[in-house]
């Protein structure tokens, strides 16, 4: 599944791997901004005009997922299609006390019967500003680099700022093109969100994580959500009209959605940090926090519930990196890549003025990346994010004391225009699981001894003598961040109260945070800074040799992909362009039906109620990656086809390079989803709403 | 499909690699011979205890078919069970006069309406007798290799004419362990065999050329016959009992059949030979030859069915290669080869008896091997065995020469123990398609003309100073070859008939003998012998160090496979260990019908008749090789479950390897075989012979 791999432990890190654009598109290659969507291409390629009305019907009906995916309107009053894998957080957190909506679904007949979401906030992109000359104009010659981002941070904070108090919508400076461009996003917040459908898990998720990022599939990802405001269903003007035909072999699809970051134009060193440290590291933390999380779960019917979906999340994660480090590792792929780097660099070398400008910059970052890696271990673990009441304790102490500071001064994360987002996670109620916490938090301090040694400034002080068990347990039982009010109570007094709390999950952050603090702060000054200033570099010199022909790389913001519904060679034969419901009860009995291959009893007692011809599942050659996860897929007319969920295989490496010989999306077929509703289950009125309008 | 991939213009070159069997096996490794099963590994790992008597009883009630595959016997009346792709060859000979058999099947409701094939052998493995020592005995002490080799095979000669003299039954003798051992085979022969049934071949070949060789899979790859003799069908009291229920997942199976030739422990230089001279040729030719057939069968539907079967096994042979080519690239594979050798050799050369008597034979293999690829061209581009008309003529030409020699002195393949089997083929009734023997002659000569060039003393003689299109159609046109009692009467007219024949077919083979017969001499002096020699004492010290825990590579006879019903990781998940009806109608459905994806009407018009949920193919770990296609898949209780096929795309590496991690032979069910009798083919007369005996 392709939701975004964003987890709190990793924000820092990824925020670290800027991106520069591409040199030169390939078919169907690109995650176009909605400024500058690829018309020539769609003109000569598929003989498609592409109008501004057109873009701002498809980009109004197009929403984001705040906790890492994408969705759409279907229907006038706020109805929301999006994946059940994105659904899944939610899920969880309104299960319990018997209630179980992951295994058995959920649906609302009425309105009255739809389930508000705790902590669940939507985007919709309301409108795009070049901010570029106002972000630069605060660099003048002469600068530092670590001077020069600072005052862009100023200026960008003050920018969200006053956008923020003069329209009232969520405003954020969106830097593209590794900076050639910043854009002023401003986007329309739902927040109270109500869930309406969801199908049981083992059919979204069919064959679980073995058939993850693989096709082909037979999954009803699926997911339906309703966007409120003032207590009543949105009257959701722009949304996408449904079309359960799908769309054919061959036919031009675009997919309109959140891709969450790519390397496309990564310098070859930043690749090869990535290779040799990045992920390797990253690899061994899943995997470990997996094994943690699978003993958890072994412990009971409740405790496997609770681990669900951070252990999906993180065996998600796994595969995409392990994926991602394939490509790292296929020497084809790194040539090509050098080559490319190589043509980008005599190109500028060639230019006097460029050469001079812009030169240095692989350089550059090629010493900051050998910085960056010197101290990448530390970065790493002096971590306790693996545990929610510790993120949120750390969260808390660092809030206190960033609010006080001027915004263009803060760490990233806490500006006034992220504070609002930022609270509402913050006072999530969803359920937390203390013994989860204990051995999460546990495991994450003895990987801190284990990594760091017993003499690193972080596990003295965290540890303070005690094993790591010990200090789990007496932080999580003592607690009281469990409760949201002591939250809001602490977010509140402000410095005054989060000082003066003998909460202990908060001395453990207190303690913690300054040296935390020195890593983020050194690898900001140190990498961040450089990153930043000759990212941009290169970016300018890109605009400069190339012009602005190229899309940016993601940056989890709005994005348009295209190209036609297409199979694919694999396993020594051909992909079908798509599945139908026939293959689902295929490999369901090739397996006999032995999980994760089982079927819901619904599927096994109503499956002469269905066409088993309808397609279930397809591919297109649409360039997307995480965080695509829930996009429609529309056609021409900008009707819904399908919902993205996932890519196969291949699609993995995309971080790096887009393949158009076998990277494929894939997504839930419409017509598979109606036949799913009416026929399965009894769902004919929200089928009617979704289709008759 | 894994028929065995035997051309007439591949004959020789097969001769030439001469293998040398594996040093340690790896689970369920292993194409074991009937004397020496692998008795050890099923009691230990699988708890079975085979007997002497379940061992016969396996033995005979399987059938080789000598035109490439395997078979067996599934009735007491003489029933015989194999593919469909094992049959084409002779359903294309019974089609034609408005019946086409390939695409629209054929079912005999009675015996009457049985329909006897043109010229297929059947042999059934009667008796195995070791004559090591008598064929070493002739090998004295001094003797050059050559005369040794000479030797060897005037012994074997008369040892398969004595026995074929004394018992009637065909008799050869048989090398194993690259001459570690010699054994007389007795077989049974059967040449009155009829068609019974066979289904369309879209259903039988369903997925066409891309889905071959791989998995999964949706055929029904199924054709059978009834052996008779004497007018009446065989009383075949040793047969199969048929078990529809399959094997169940994990469940040890057996498959009873004849893999054609495995080079699994090639030398390293013959790998070498093998990846950078034979199999680029290959590869080449069949391209080419694939490209006339292509352009032939263009000219219309009933090229287009004359073309068939022969582009049929050209394109299995292309994939085939292709696979085994990819293994040989694989710098992992040849590292682990590589390895082995060295120890080897390093466990002879530790040995000074070993060393003395064996130790030279790698380097006298490795200078025969650079002699073979030195002219390696020659022997393969001085031949037209392309052209049924000028194979036909070329046998003729050398079979009265060659049976006026001692039988030792002959020509292999004419040895008289052969010469039945061969008149018979050479007098086959099968129809000859005089436009596309032209087409393939013309193309064979202008081949020779291209890799050879003019100055070739057989591209000179060939052509004459005429061109390639021209002496094709004067050949095919002007010869009598089409009429099978002209070719008897050159037989039965010997020396004198042929030598007076001015049949243009007869001129040309007449012409081109000597010129052909210099570089069979050559090769047969200059390398097979060393091959035979040197292979012999590599086989006599793995005897000596490792004892005879192995078993040989094949050599199209009789060998017993092993392993359990088994899926295996591919395409980033599993495949699964069956699949059934629902898959083949998804796979068609995923392709809009489309060929080769497309399904007889039979099935879509009766598709509501079946229970989708019977398996139709399924996998299982046994180590299987082309020659194996229509083999049995049997249980513990050799029940008969299945029907192998094929390979998957990972096993094609097999031949020189053999990898339980993924490599899986593919089977047709035999729960589906009998519900397409049943409720598709109105063949429940049949299903019920085949069931309830």
């Amino acid at each position: 599944m392709k939701k975004r791999r964003f987890h709190l432990w990793m924000c820092f890190c990824v925020s670290l791997i800027l991106m520069i654009p591409a040199a030169s598109s390939y078919a169907e290659e690109g995650m176009w901004t909605f400024d500058n969507p690829p018309a020539k291409q769609l003109q000569e390629k598929f003989n498609f005009a592409v109008t501004p009305q057109w873009l701002d019907h498809v980009r109004l009906a197009s929403v984001r997922f705040n906790d890492g995916g994408s969705g759409s309107f279907v229907c006038p009053r706020g109805l929301i299609l999006t994946n059940h894998h994105v659904a899944l957080g939610q899920l969880q957190k309104v299960s319990g006390q018997g209630k179980d909506y992951i295994n058995e679904g959920f649906y609302a007949r009425t309105e009255a019967e739809e389930m508000k979401c705790p902590d669940l906030e939507l985007n919709v992109l309301i409108s795009m500003e070049n901010v570029t000359p106002r972000v630069m104009a605060v660099v003048k010659k002469g600068m530092s680099d670590k001077v020069a981002l600072k005052e862009r941070k100023a200026e960008i904070a003050k920018i969200e700022k006053e956008s923020l108090e003069s329209t009232g919508l969520r405003s954020d400076v969106v830097s593209l093109y590794a900076g050639g461009e910043y854009w002023l996003y401003r986007y329309k917040k739902y927040t109270d969100v109500r869930l309406v459908f969801a199908p049981e898990q083992q059919i979204a998720f069919f064959g679980g994580d073995p058939d993850n990022f693989t096709y082909p599939r037979y999954n009803l990802d699926m997911a339906l959500f309703r966007a409120y405001e003032n207590g009543t269903p949105v009257a959701s003007k722009e949304y996408l009209k449904w079309n359960p035909a799908g769309a054919g072999n061959g036919e031009l699809v675009f997919v309109s959605g959140n891709p969450g970051s790519t390397g496309r134009l990564s310098t070859m060193k930043q690749l090869e940090v990535e290779r040799d440290i990045v992920i390797p590291e990253t690899l061994k933390l899943i995997r470990r926090r997996l094994s943690v999380l699978n003993r958890y779960a072994g412990g009971g019917e409740e405790e496997a519930l609770q681990a669900t979906a951070q252990m999906r999340s993180l065996e998600n994660s796994l595969k995409a990196y392990q994926g991602q480090y394939n490509g790292l590792l296929d020497r084809a792929l790194m040539a090509k890549k050098q080559k490319e780097e190589h043509d980008f660099r005599t190109g500028v070398a060639a230019k006097p003025d460029l050469a001079n400008k812009y030169g240095k910059a692989w350089d550059e970052i090629a010493r900051a990346q050998q910085k960056r890696a010197s101290r990448y271990k530390e970065l790493r673990y002096r971590s306790l994010r693996a545990s929610r009441i510790a993120s949120l304790a750390f969260s808390i102490v660092q809030y206190a004391a960033e609010v006080k500071k001027p915004d263009g001064e803060r760490l990233d994360g806490f500006h006034d225009s992220q504070l609002e987002s930022l609270r509402f996670r913050l006072f999530s109620p969803a359920p937390i699981y203390p013994k989860m916490e204990i051995a999460l938090l546990a495991d994450s301090l003895r990987e801190s001894l284990d990594e760091l040694g017993p003499n690193d400034v972080f596990v003295k002080t965290a540890l303070a003598g005690r094993n790591p068990a010990d200090v789990a347990a007496q932080v999580i039982e003592g607690t009281r961040l469990k409760d949201p009010a002591y939250r809001k109570e602490l977010i509140e007094g402000g410095s005054a109260a989060v000082d003066g709390s003998d909460d202990p999950a908060i001395v453990l952050a207190r303690s913690i945070d300054p040296v935390v603090r020195e890593i983020q702060k050194w690898m900001e000054d140190t990498v961040g800074s450089v990153m930043t200033s000759s990212g941009e570099k290169i970016g300018q010199a890109r605009f400069a040799l190339y012009g602005k022909t190229e899309y940016p790389d993601a940056t989890f913001t709005l994005r348009l992909s295209y190209g036609p519904v297409k199979g694919y060679a694999m396993n020594g034969t051909e992909a079908p362009p798509k599945t139908t419901f026939y293959g689902l009860f295929d490999r369901s009995h090739g397996f006999d039906g032995k999980p994760p291959f089982n079927l819901p009893a619904r599927y096994i007692e109503g499956r002469n109620k269905l066409d088993l011809s309808i397609p279930i599942n397809f591919i297109c050659a649409c360039d997307i990656i995480g965080g695509n996860s829930g996009s429609p897929v529309i056609n021409k007319n900008a009707e819904i086809v399908g919902l993205i969920f996932d890519g196969n295989i291949e699609s993995l490496v995309g971080d790096y390079v887009y393949n158009d010989d076998n990277n494929r999306a894939v997504a839930v077929h419409t017509g598979g989803m109606i036949e799913a509703l009416r026929k399965l289950y009894d769902a004919n009125a929200l089928a009617d709403e979704i289709e008759r309008n």
